[in-house]
């Protein structure tokens, strides 16, 4: 059964009370709830993770290097300047998602350019946290 | 039944023959077919259309202001450069969804910054011709 | 009698309906009405155009060269990258007068450098509907 | 009977004289008397100055906010610098009409970018001395 | 027989009354006379067209990859803005030559870089009307 | 008994009237009442002024070599352009705080960039018109 | 009793020793005692942390959020370059003071422009180890 | 007798005890009683002056236009933003000297770029206070 | 007995398996062996660390204030971003080595300009694994 | 009979074996032959250089200054940094073609802007050594 | 006897022939007699060359260190791209000045910022070949 | 037995008289000693070579194409801004050490970016005359 790792990057464990006009009102627990339920109907097993800490999500890639068929990746701030993480993106082979909740594009200029975006197999942003469902179903695919 | 318009830009016609090694070898009239099927499933009708003529695409999104409950659209060389269709886009109301086959971040500087995802309500590249089945899907979810 | 053409750009079709806080709600109908009776007033005949193909402008520009004793452009979303139409412009001898009808340099870093501005007799933005009106005023002064 | 100021910046009451090319030979006596003339036509009264202070420029357009209804201004040199202009000018209320006489957008990159024009409700440049009597048209329309 | 497409942009109709002292005098009949006469002598035979719309250029590019054996283009304005026909060439197997009539390194900067030519076989620019000639030659030279 | 500076740029004569959403309703003269106060209080005199023109806080700043023992200096406007007043302040061995009543950094990019900054001794911004009791009690600290 | 979290970025804990003729002699832990016995003048109870991980101070703000009235940060070299604190502070609804003990305006570049001011309530730099009495002032004001 | 304006900006009135390390000890009034003693041998009548406000210099400049045969200008701190003094030297038809007393290109970047240097005859930096004498000589050359 | 600190940054521990046509096959024991050996015979003693957190290196730079007599450190992609390991960096006064094994400056432009290098008494790269020991040997000679 | 200069730049005396799948593999005495076989035919003398040294080729120049009709250059590494071989080329009064064997806008960026083609009459690149002889028919062509 | 090095750079052995707008008609071997003339009656002697050669320049300074007691340079077209002439200049002690025939500010934009300027003592620029002689009177008076 | 070059650009001949603070007392020639002592005991052969000519530089580049089998270049100067010099360097297919004796990372920012760099195998900088025996240790290495 493929595993896949859905990583959260800092401040994610305040969706749904922080700037909810921007995030929306979902919880990062609804949402894990979610993908837990979609995994199982698409068979695929997901490890769900949040860090405030660069290293411990380097640390989670590292991981799934040995136990994740792919990888859905939420930086969050990370995203725009974290070269580290990227770096460690670019050692997993399988395909990795980058995810945004908002769409960045229309927020100030540094949540424009993503450095994850470079190495990422697909970006999305702007589906809310609905997001993660259609990324679930997209990396299914492209593990099949 | 809610309609959604799924516009494509310049060369866009040439899809499966034109830089596979970048777009995969399916044609837009296999995306056609497919987002068709997909459609009924999720209770949409669609419109897909395919321009190269900036003019046609604008006038597209024009008609869509009262024919459709959400647009779909892949601007291919027009998202980074054509205020004009960026300035129609914000005449629309509903949900509208740009998609790009390709990862654009990963290519040359030109094509990093487009002016539509500054209007668009959600962004995504890199997922391939399977990106217009997850666009039709999030539509679906948008506009009920 | 002096024939003045008055050409418009892509979306101005849908004056007083789109974004009406920024453009206000008199439709290009309505302008054209009034550009009439003002133009009698004056001793000018016009030519009112519009359209949405940057082709059809730049040939619009090209019949002015013979049929037009001036000309009051309003290129919208052509004005910030259509060199051709700059082109086009500088071949036509006359007077010509460019308009936007809000004022660009309160709206996004896109709208604020007009290509045409560097070969228009003159600009004005910000006068609203009835920028065309001093326009026309203006251009009847300027090619007796 | 409402008032306009007509407010003037640096070096113009050389106007007629300096740089003719691009100026014209028209003096700022012989703008205002036709300003003059135009405004008793239209039921205005006008205040008209030149200074080649920013302070006293600035303490006229304090001077405005009890004392006029709009505000017509040339800033000539410092449209490009003085951000205390700009301040004084965001503290009226009325409409403000930022004019030049030459096309600025032709000139060197120095004279391209104006501050004002951030705060201005309309701008307009190129029309040379006939500008003034345009602007006050439009002062008189906006300030009905 | 080699056949070779020969595409002119926007305003191209014009040469020899549009601002002669960069041009010349010399029109694109006369420019469409000599090459056929020239490709007689080479053993090509040519399709020469001009448009005025961007989205015609591309279709002729589209016609090109099944009809042509080589292409020169004189994008005119849309050289420097159009990533649409720069996509549209990339799609061309053989080799394709830009061609400038005059030297646009000597014109104002929004001259001066040509997405074009990031994907032409080979550039020239300054030649005059001569230059169709020497591209029509060497055209020859690649396609043997 | 020590003596100090408080020098106000242009445009702060209107403070408490002039876009109170930034700046409060507090008035220059309800703060020079209150350094006043605290002054007495931490045993200093103060020297309060405003101007609207550049030539007078030079002028002023060059009185406060010989007359006083710190500034506190509110250059507003002149903040981002002035290279004459940063010049002059240069002279000035003394502490010298500058004070910005709105926090600069959260308002237009031109807004940011202070050349006071690359002289002054410390610098706030933000504080609304406490600040300036603030900077008494620093300068009180700087100048024992 | 309003509580206040003040918190300290990395390098701090070597204040006293590290780059004295910057920083001066003050160790945190003087910096620490100052400020409990302020506060308690004040009425206020403090919260005193430093931390050379960008994650636990974005786990302290966190905190902050249910256990602090407002907060005052040193974000040191975390000032330029981490979005995630910044988007941390965002979610921060209290007053929130940004103190530099150095004027950051007169080091090099990348030390000028500090992410933190662009949600920070105020700003201070300059005032040395004193700058941390200011800003505990401050916020008793602000937090009234 | 040929007249010679010598135009001093702001803060020339400390010389000798302002950062006298890059400026030297020689005052205003040393260099205006030697240019007295050069000017008479010569041939030639001067005009000395000195102001810390813009307006003054731009009087002066057009008061030159009928009084003077040359202009020798030390714009100061003026010289790198003020467009309103460049716009009045390019009134003045006679030769113009710009000077600076120290070398501005080894300074900081603000003080590298002068407005002035663009309408200026010539320019000479870094000739300490003999640059003034070097420039009448200079200025008697060309005026004759 | 000398000793020296050698700093690993992200992902560091991965060497050997990530990107090995970068970096080569050798690993991080493989070099901490080398370096170990080498050490001995030039009299020194070693203290070799990595980790993935930009924390843990900062405290690491402490440690080695009271503990090494110089550092060799590969900051990886700390280099290009962290301000805080810069400012670390600064407080250690003995002699410090940034290595980095492939050559930055031939890889994307994100990765030429190392922050490090700022502090660094010298710099190495390109000389793959091979380079710790190099610099291994020029510490040695600059803490004699 | 007519001379014309071909003057060749740094590193080009190693043509056919320097990156060969850049430039080809025909040596530069191939071109000369060729050169000088096709001279014959055009009625041309011509005069073949080629130097390492910046100081020869604007010597070369010099002499042209006396002695050709026209000048071919292909100023190799030379183009993008000798403003004295450009100002060299610029006291050539005759027809002067700059040529690049490779299309430089396609290799990195350092290789894009020429400085010579502000003063070429034209300019070609990418048509391999065979664009040597094109450039000697067109100056035959501009030197009749 | 104190001897001065005058050293001039490329292209400037064709003074008064080349482009005599800009540099009028007066030639090199006059420059030198005139200096010749004056360096007499200033009590100094003079080696005056120019080369072509960056090289040789670079070793005329190198013999200057031992042979000269002041340096005047016109470094022409190298003033703004040699880095290396810059080096060898940093290495003389004495007083050395750039000297510009044509006001290089007046000219395009490549000509603005010469290197040369952030080490020469003085800099002048527009006083045509009169320029050397004010440059060796500058020069007596500093060497004396 | 392999032979290396070891090439020194401009300026080095005064090495140990030049700028001691920034580059030591070394001299040129015990440097080339202690390069060959190190060489025999490394079983190689050297070539110690320096010009202040760009041109010789060139030349060195081509004859070690036949005659060695590494390159040691402290380019000097040339690093910054010699496309020549690094087009022949990428013309040599063995190991080549790129050398600077100041860390250039901390100098002016025009000595940052080596174009050089782009080319070497490898960089080093910032370790002073000993740094050429580094290279050499390295290049021994690189050559077996």
């Amino acid at each position: 059964m493929r595993n896949i790792f859905i990583l959260n990057g800092p401040n994610l464990n305040l969706l749904g009370e922080r700037e909810p006009d921007i995030y929306g009102h979902t919880t990062l627990d609804d949402i894990r709830s979610w993908c837990m339920a979609d995994a199982a109907e698409l068979g695929l097993t997901i490890d769900f993770r949040q860090s405030n800490f660069e290293g411990e999500i380097i640390e989670s890639i590292h991981s799934a290097r040995h136990e994740a068929a792919g990888i859905i990746i939420n930086p969050a701030g990370f995203s725009f300047s974290s070269i580290a993480i990227l770096d460690a993106l670019k050692t997993f082979a399988g395909p990795k998602i980058e995810l945004h909740i908002s769409n960045i594009h229309q927020r100030e200029a540094i949540y424009h350019k993503s450095l994850v975006s470079t190495t990422a197999t697909a970006v999305m942003a702007g589906f809310g946290a609905y997001g993660y469902r259609l990324a679930l179903r997209a990396i299914a695919e492209m593990t099949t």
